[in-house]
């Protein structure tokens, strides 16, 4: 099954906002085994519509369409759709006791000049819970286009309460199999030390490749569909990718990310977690925070910006900010342990350094970070150089804190 | 000058990763007055490639591809655009020094057996100062294709560094005019309470309404080259707005995001501000963090996930925790007038709530949440009950708090 994906507003393409809706189908086109082939991000243009359309019904099963169902005069999807399938646009009744029922609901009352009642002839309407623009479906042959709104929060309702579960799941079942790495550049991986190991994987399923900012993650597509074959494919492509020398760069083999990774490790081991925060100003937290469940776990932290606070809360001395500064391997080492001992965990881990712009001084260039742990076996901390603008440092320095977490709860 | 993007990578569209390259490079083109018309995003595929690379070339006067040009056997963007514009792929001696030079400045050594060197015939290399793979340019006539790396830093980069400086600005200056709101939808604003506005907002320039989860932009984009003019069309668009009902909706005009102007009115009125955060578990934080400069107002927070947490560094009672519950106006309201102590800050607001899918108890279902402040003239707080999965209620949970920041900061 091929799904191609149009995104229409000019707010994309002014960099007002940015695109959510194309990982999120992706994800679960993928979970389908259904292919997402493109996604075409178009402004609020009739000809840049017509022509992805074009392109987008000719090579797809499925064609869906996001954004410009709303009210105002530049949302065009519905004349667009009209226009290329040849139908007029007529008040449909369906539509305008829909709208009115929710405008009801929210206590307001749905004026007949306002378009959302206007639906194109033959199309059908999809019930949008928690918006006010009703989605559209319609089809021609084995082909059916969807009309989205761009607001994710809408388009993920209707993907996943009306859309999915009304379509035909593929039988070809699939395993994806992610090894991932860290510490390691991806052409040193495939070039140095393991430089026969993507032929090899290939003779299992296609492979690829992933380089972030701190890993590479290679994935190979099992559609192997015997069981028994597939557990053993599993075993050997583990065995493999381990015996090509990569075995100390391997942190997981799966698809949850570091964040779940590390709240089931803790979980499982029933350990307290918790953080300082200087510079990452809350990332961390924020992170471990947005995975379900991380309450049992995760106890606090302390986003302390000022360092009157790493004073109170933390009990970092005086001196120690004085003599060796706030971005040090002392202060993040005190903030560790003040940390472990202010909300009571059994892990803490710290971050100080420098996000730039500002803030540089001489040894200590924008990128410096230190981070710091302490747990019953030992506390510490270490100073790294990681380059990038502000929020890319934001994001790095708080990977390497969850790294630090992560091994800590391994040797707990 | 009219430009598109060509995004190449499986990753893209299985969900892997999402795109951020188009946002940067929309918001880079509208500062120079070009146009990004269209973003492709495509998998690692010979024909998907051909097709947009035809289509972009055709209409656009520049052409950026992002990603494709890594050391792996799915790296396909020299080999596309080599044949797309009939040249020899070659051994490229600037190359070869440019990548060894890389590699020697890491410790390491090059390999002749890696592809960095292998350069389309014709083609200039683009110095890639953070990353291993040079980027190119090719042009033909007045069009100009780039191929840059997909990594979003060395994308950014070579964007500012390397392309845009070389390119002749536009002289049609512009000025973007944008009002925003806050509380009220978009419908209500177009066909409720100013059904005019957007005609008489169409004979200054062309108009945008861009709704949010917590309001909408409404922007201007005016041509008008004489300066006078130009401040007299901006005085009367802000007259305009505010006549038409829209005064107290409007918490900003201009481009600065909320985080910005918080910061900004809190320097003025040298403000220090402090969250303790519940369920946005840093989220607050981190995004006042986000801006530069945030160091001077923002003395920290105390992300308070655990009870035992809210207890010992906020003093909130543990009466009011068992009786009201974590979630509750109570517990905010003390969660502020801790933190306001503890963090010794001017203004203190917090959030209490459940960002889901479990936690949801009778009368208070997820979406729930307590918002708290407290400052010298007052603490208060109040329960609010938002929509969303749990990553768009963190982000919701805390676009309420930081509104009730600003407002406080107003009122200070």
């Amino acid at each position: 099954m091929k799904i191609q994906l149009i995104i229409i507003g000019n707010e994309l393409l002014n960099g007002k906002i940015s695109d959510k809706n194309t990982s999120y189908l992706a994800k679960l086109a993928f979970e389908h085994n259904f292919e997402l082939t493109k996604t075409h991000i178009i402004g609020d243009d009739p000809n840049s519509f017509q022509k992805a359309l074009k392109e987008a019904w000719e090579v797809s099963d499925i064609v869906i369409t996001s954004g410009g169902l709303g009210p105002t005069k530049d949302d065009l999807t519905k004349d667009m759709l009209a226009q290329y399938f040849s139908k007029k646009i007529e008040v449909n009744d369906e539509a305008l006791s829909f709208v009115r029922k929710i405008y009801q609901d929210k206590g307001k009352e749905y004026s007949d000049k306002m378009a959302y009642h206007f639906i194109p002839q033959d199309f059908k309407l999809l019930y949008n819970r928690i918006g006010y623009a009703p989605a559209l479906q319609y089809s021609e042959g084995a082909k059916t286009v969807y009309a989205l709104p761009g607001v994710p929060s809408e388009f993920q309702v209707l993907l996943n309460e009306e859309i999915f579960p009304t379509l035909k799941k593929d039988d070809n079942q699939f395993k994806h199999i992610i090894i991932k790495t860290y510490g390691v550049p991806e052409a040193q991986i495939f070039y140095k030390i393991a430089p026969l190991l993507w032929d090899e994987l290939c003779k299992y399923g296609e492979v690829s490749s992933l380089p972030h900012a701190y890993g590479v993650d290679i994935g190979v597509k099992l559609t192997e569909k015997n069981t028994d074959q597939l557990a053993q494919f599993e075993k050997e492509i583990i065995a493999l990718v381990q015996s090509h020398g990569l075995k100390d760069y391997i942190w997981h083999i799966g698809s949850e990310s570091l964040e779940e990774v590390i709240i089931r490790e803790a979980k499982a081991k029933n350990i307290k977690i918790g953080f300082a925060e200087s510079c990452t100003g809350g990332l961390c937290a924020s992170r471990i925070t947005d995975i379900s469940g991380s309450s049992s776990v995760f106890w606090g932290s302390v986003v302390s910006y000022a360092n009157e606070v790493k004073m109170k809360s933390l009990k970092v001395k005086e001196d120690t900010l004085k003599n060796k500064g706030a971005v040090s391997e002392e202060t993040a080492l005190e903030m560790a342990i003040g940390a472990r001992a202010h909300l009571d965990v059994d892990i803490a881990v710290t971050t100080t350094g420098i996000a730039g712009p500002g803030g540089a001084t001489p040894g200590k260039p924008v990128g410096t970070v230190g981070i710091g742990f302490s747990d019953k076996h030992a506390s510490a901390s270490k100073m790294y150089y990681l380059n990038g603008n502000r929020e890319q440092l934001k994001v790095r320095f708080s990977q390497v804190a969850l790294f630090t977490l992560l091994e800590r709860i391994r040797n707990f």
